[in-house]
């Protein structure tokens, strides 16, 4: 077992868990339980009885997010089960707090049935302000997502899908300012056509990207070919590949400004990014080893390189983008997270590389950057507002 | 609005939610991010996936609680939905995290219906070490309940049936070395044969009192009239009124040596009280104001009174007995909570009270000792070990 792994464990043994709850009131005199608890606390009941929407005044909704898995889908580990994805929910749980100073709460759920996850998690729904939905393996995660979505009232997020997607085109937007090219003008080639893969094609799209060709394990994503996908890959066809291309990867490449991946390691090699268009942006994602690794892609002349690890320059990670998001969705208590507010939460993330700032090594900015989620979350609550999707 | 109400209505909106989440580990540097987060936690997820007990190693669930309601019998309010219900779900996670230093969180359901209520809660169980019932209708919650605690292997606990139980019998325990009479000696009235009042006649007669009245709105319950009941005021038919008795309350109370009331206001006099047997027990529960007055109680010679109330002595409250009851059950990761459990909870409860402090004043321990909950949750995991209920 590596350190990391080992350093991990025992971490994990002696803190006994990573999240705690904590009180926000004192519990010291009596006259303190007669305020917290009865007989007190029927006031704030009766106020909320009269009026639903004074849940978001009197108690945490205000501030909280269940953060649900079936733990189908965990990191790479694949379908472990409820149990096992605990660490990975209760992570998730301290990055909201760490960088959203969002109170969130693990669920992991002890079923696969999408309808049944979709009706527990809509019978939560009076406890927490949002829902961050989580390692639910694909296309069920989207079903679920888009249920929830249209049937409830409190914003509803699958970080896997759209997280990474924000970050990307956060870096994008910035990435194509170093090279001095414009969005309406690149073709990009997008490698994994899953959960994240599918998202990234629908936002750049919004972006204003025109020519995307999708990859997956079948090969390119095309119209004609429409019968052999599920509906999540199916509606990329309606945005991907206008001509119906049918080409390799290595193919594609020739066309290409930009490729990202959220697929495997190893699968875009050197003579590939020789191919692509001028000033390459290669954003590889592949976990733990991206589509070609930093110094083979720069050493084949990729401008502008991004990855999913924190050791290279350019790192997209999530955590950029989910506390901010739910900050903003929550401070002005959202009915829903819109397409409109992710993109907001992308801008918004792009804006804090200044001009002078950017370079080919420096287009997303750090995981740790403490200005982020507070740029982010101020990005989505404006959009949020505009839309009228906020309650306040 | 009274001052106490007022008070407690300011103290919700400034507190702004009265719980939250906080971090047990470090998140300031990416090797931080490292361990907590991928790559390093994938180390326990994969030891959890290997062997489920794991999960209590690694994670919050050796020390978490859902405090689940549907909002159905909030305190004396009634069916006041689930987002009404939340403040009081709110202060009963403090309530455990003071007492008990134990992670409650509250789960407020949009849903009547008790299988699904079951099914929400099945599911949720891999978060957490155990479920805490809470205001859920009577006789849904029995049902809910008893059905849980045989389908999962976690502590399942209705405070608002056994709670009281719990107290009541450990405050008559020390009542009656006051006036020196035996449990199996005594008959003792019970007003309210509901959630709460059903428990309490269950665990006194399994501490050996032979005769018990149980009396509802209906009158007394006799198993003649069994047809009549539902389920869970039949099962009193079997360990009540021995000779099928057809009396008043007031007749019965000839016979009586304790009261115990969990009804409604006033529904003891002072002439019923003088004709008790010598030195008479009466705890008087109901809430806001107790079957009969504490000083109309003592000035018709009550020798032991206790009511609901923190202004009187002898205070019958909850949070003696959940977070103990609680911490034990989890320091031992107990795979239930039995009626042993909950016997030895009252009994260690009692235990607190020495032969030197014992007075009539003094037969329960303060609501605030700090040292209730340690004796409450020793026996409680003591008699877990003994039932072979302990998992540790």
């Amino acid at each position: 077992m590596s350190d990391i792994y080992q350093d991990a464990l025992k971490l994990h043994a002696e803190a006994k868990g990573k999240l705690e709850v904590q009180l926000k009131v004192p519990l010291n005199e009596s006259h303190d339980l007669s305020l917290a608890y009865t007989p007190g606390v029927a006031q704030p009941c009766r106020e909320i009885a009269q009026n639903k929407d004074n849940v978001y005044k009197y108690t945490w909704k205000q501030n909280s997010v269940a953060v649900v898995s079936d733990g189908t889908a965990v990191l790479g580990l694949g379908d472990i089960g409820p149990e096992a994805a605990m660490p990975v929910m209760e992570g998730k749980a301290i990055l909201f707090k760490k960088f959203g100073n969002i109170d969130a709460v693990p669920i992991c759920l002890d079923t696969k049935d999408p309808k049944e996850i979709i009706q527990i998690v809509k019978a939560m729904a009076p406890t927490f302000g949002g829902i961050n939905l989580e390692d639910i393996s694909a296309p069920r995660c989207v079903e679920i997502e888009r249920t929830l979505i249209q049937e409830l009232d409190i914003p509803v997020f699958h970080d896997d899908q759209h997280g990474t997607a924000i970050v990307v085109t956060a870096g994008l937007l910035n990435a194509l300012k170093v090279v001095g090219k414009k969005v309406e003008d690149i073709t990009v080639v997008v490698s994994g056509t899953g959960a994240a893969g599918s998202s990234i094609i629908k936002m750049i799209h919004t972006l204003g990207v025109k020519e995307i060709y999708g990859f997956n394990i079948n090969g390119i994503v095309t119209k004609e070919d429409y019968d052999q996908y599920d509906f999540l890959t199916q509606e990329l066809t309606q945005i991907t590949n206008r001509q119906g291309k049918r080409m390799t990867m290595a193919e594609a490449m020739c066309e290409a400004d930009v490729f990202i991946g959220v697929s495997a390691p190893g699968l875009l090699t050197q003579d590939m990014v020789k191919s692509m268009k001028a000033k390459p942006i290669v954003f590889a994602m592949a976990n733990p080893e991206p589509e070609i690794k930093y110094d083979d892609a720069i050493a084949a002349g990729v401008t502008v390189m991004g990855t999913g690890r924190s050791d290279f320059p350019n790192q997209i990670n999530n955590v950029l983008a989910f506390p901010g998001l739910f900050r903003g969705a929550l401070d002005v208590r959202a009915k829903k997270i819109s397409e409109g507010m992710k993109l907001a939460a992308a801008k918004g993330l792009a804006s804090l590389v200044s001009d002078e700032e950017l370079s080919p090594t420096y287009v997303i900015p750090n995981a740790l950057d403490p200005r982020v989620a507070k740029v982010v979350a101020a990005a989505v609550a404006k959009e949020a507002r505009d839309e009228g999707l906020a309650r306040i």
